[in-house]
């Protein structure tokens, strides 16, 4: 089944002592389970992937599996950057209940993308669920060819990518010649629609770990041919979207968290805590947007 | 009025000895006179504008106010690199008959956008007609920030923007935040839907040039919420329109208006002519992309 | 006979009415000539030179042709974006004194290495002095691959670089590569010993314009084998080139000429003027670099 | 002690399925101490870094110190994407033998000066073994700020940085603002002599893991004033440099170790093997080199 909709690339809460809070994390699942979200991402970037050990990876997962009992589907990220180290994270998490698995690009030694295919490839054939490719220039510095996600598209347990480069002659382009039931997603909220109108059939972005329903209702108004509805609501979602993730980072989504009855909490070192200031000019976005009015599920 | 709708970036013809080619320009002007364009930018990137001089551009556009007799608005390029050259020229472009003018921001000495600011307002204050702000960072390697472009919005002779960055978060903030009859324009035909989906009210695109009609209906399709006819024609669209700018360049272009009917003919030095295998995939791109039956127009 | 030793790359003097203060230029050449310099570079990227029009550089080099009477060697800069007003330039230049032209690679349109080459060539076949390729990325967005450089060194009239890139490994291998008599100069006075020992022969830096003596004093130090005072004198002109160029820009640089008896004066616009913090800044650095002591041929 | 002279980034052998091949790490070991090596440094990116767990790292830093017994200081990479990680792995490493520790700033979240310099003192706090920072923009996407590595200078036990970004400005304003004690190190052969000429005062470079004395030869020559020989040695060196890092990687690198005596072996994947052709032209470039000559001590 062709992978579309909503997907929330949520974070990982941290005890004080930078240990996995899982009871956090269980209370959050909770309340996304009740949302109009098709799925979340697990050890995305919003998930501070790089700071999470395979171990821990697999305990979120189970956990998710069971708290969400099929309700969301579950994405998460098997990333590494030896595709050994990968493979043996792709089996893992598939056993603990992952329903795909996100996977950045090896991008340490850069500048190749027969490199970066083969890699897909390699993990892609020895995955039991299928992969999710994730374009991420501005964290890896590597940008992902037209050519090669194509290519990447054609393998048979190769279902789709995240795109977060903003490109949209990229997105336009993968929509048009990836088989039929492979799924390009927008990266961001910032410009969801936009994406859509290129093609995309969905969208993981972090604002829709606080507006779910916002981003659901962009989706199903542009579905649905009521393209003033999606403008209206994706021009009131992009100071929002980009306060909760290029402007301020994951510091500020989960201070946002915290102020939304989530649980946010501290981030891994070396990522800093927002200041006062960016909590303040992040809540008046927020505010500002008047976008919680969509959202009474999580009152 | 405000400015709308699609404005075609159209080349400058040349003779084989580098000279303007007149009678060229004028057969051209009478072909896209019956056209479906709302106007024409004259000495654009397109029209090879850092190789024409203010004499030049007069002629230019005085044979283009002469021969299309406001049937399309005239848009003409004053950039030159220093303040006091951009000045007088505009305000020869605008005697000789440009209803606007566009303007690339100073870019050899970068990295200032108080400058730019600053340039913008010195030009626009002198200006007999509106001024279009060029933002075209492939080429100047300056990316005009979205706060300077707000800014410059507030000028009462600043009019619009061209954008070609196609950040589209920064389209989306400016289309929320400028004035009401400041013009935010898509740059490339590549993405037009998509930018219009973010707020933009129009667009300049070098595929505008040849297929004006399929790029009129993008934007009245979703002007009149069928979604479904813009997205199926931005699709077609996206491969001519990559070929006709980002691929190939302006000897491209110039290639493909001599297949269909217009006059291209050479550049002028450095561009070096396009090879007989680059127009041979351009042909194949454009006749396989079966837009050719929306532009009955050029038959 | 072989292009070495220190040229300045002098600003162009502008009256506060933006136009060429002929007068100032003629006190300042007056000045130069006493220094130890080989020679000046006229209406390189200090001197404004997108800014300053042919004619105006036909009389800059006239005037500075009859002040140093063969003192000081004569480069000028001839950039055009097109081929044909370049070549036109390089000619008038040539008429008007100068010995050797410096030239940008055309950069508005970019990407095309051959059409770099194509250029270069061009115009030193019309041109009847050398040509001198200037490398100056920061500016142009153009990076001249190593390959090009030395294909165009093979040109009998392309005498050598001016490399600002810092890139030590194509410094190396144009050293390496290049033909003997063909001339690689480091663009900057931060790193000039660097240059030398990765086998430059010269340089043309904004520092020179203030202490040729110093500059002059670190290629010959380092030609005569004594790194020691090579080194301790580069150590204490890299702040202060540094301010002179990559920090502050061209007002800065005029800014300390005001201050060192010559003259500076207004640049034009777009360049804003150095404000008074920053002059301030300016003045301490070249004060406490304790290097105006070797230049006493100024006082 | 003040760290100074050549140290090799020797690469990490693996065996055929992919784990470490101690045999051959053992061999190399043995060979490079009867070098002029002043040290080498273990896991670094020619040692395949991001691929190498913290067991496998405490293991190679283990048998190196067992292999050399002091005649070679061993730098070891102890750097991990999270702090805790790093800061577990520093400890590690220094009990396993490490006498110094090379450290990346962290880099997926990229754009925070503030947090790389927090990561720096959080690590060098706990560590029991000097730091070195490790700024690799070419690798991480982050390039060290100066002013953030002079601060990062001022802690007791950050001892050093290894620069590879080839900003000559950036080396000599360390060069001067750091602490006696701190030790600037020039990343590559490439351009080695450039970097002592700016101020450093030793190196680390691929290219001294097959030629050991031909840069300590550089080193010497350059101390004793015989800036002759240095440069016709860094001359020889550039291209045998350039091959062995920026031009072919690491799987060039173990494909030349290989045709010298050393065991080079396999990469991890995703880093694919060189191809013959590859192979060829290194040799070819090592041949030509002529400084075969200078390293009989590997016969």
């Amino acid at each position: 089944m062709k992978i579309t909709g909503i997907f929330a690339p949520v974070p990982t809460p941290f005890s004080a002592d930078g240990s996995l809070d899982i009871e956090a994390w269980r209370i959050n699942l909770r309340i996304w389970k009740e949302s109009a979200l098709d799925g979340i991402v697990i050890c995305g970037s919003n998930g501070e992937m790089p700071f999470v050990t395979v171990e821990e990876r697999i305990l979120l997962t189970e956990v998710a599996a069971e708290e969400t009992g099929g309700k969301l589907k579950l994405m998460a990220g098997a990333h590494f950057p030896s595709t050994r180290e990968t493979v043996a994270c792709a089996k893992a998490l598939a056993s603990a209940g992952a329903g795909a698995l996100l996977l950045l690009p090896p991008h340490y030694f850069k500048g190749n993308q027969t490199a970066i295919l083969n890699y897909f490839i390699e993990v892609a054939d020895n995955s039991p669920v299928p992969i999710f490719l994730y374009n991420m220039p501005a964290n890896t510095g590597v940008d992902m060819e037209t050519e090669t996600i194509i290519s990447a598209s054609q393998h048979p347990n190769i279902k789709g990518i995240k795109d977060t480069s903003g490109n949209m002659t990229k997105l336009g382009y993968l929509a048009a010649a990836a088989p039929e039931d492979f799924s390009v997603f927008g990266g961001t909220g910032n410009w969801f629609l936009a994406a859509l109108a290129m093609g995309a059939c969905g969208g993981t972005m972090a604002a829709s770990i606080l507006y779910p329903n916002t981003c659901r209702k962009i989706y199903t108004s542009f579905k649905e041919n009521n393209i003033k509805d999606a403008m209206e609501l994706q021009a009131k979602l992009l100071p929002v979207s980009d306060a909760l993730t290029r402007r301020f980072g994951v510091p500020g989504l989960k201070a946002a968290l915290d102020s939304k009855g989530m649980r946010g909490g501290p981030c891994r070192l070396p990522l800093l805590p927002a200041s006062e200031e960016v909590k303040k000019e992040i809540m008046t976005i927020l505010d500002n947007s008047g976008l919680d009015k969509y959202e009474t599920w999580r009152a």
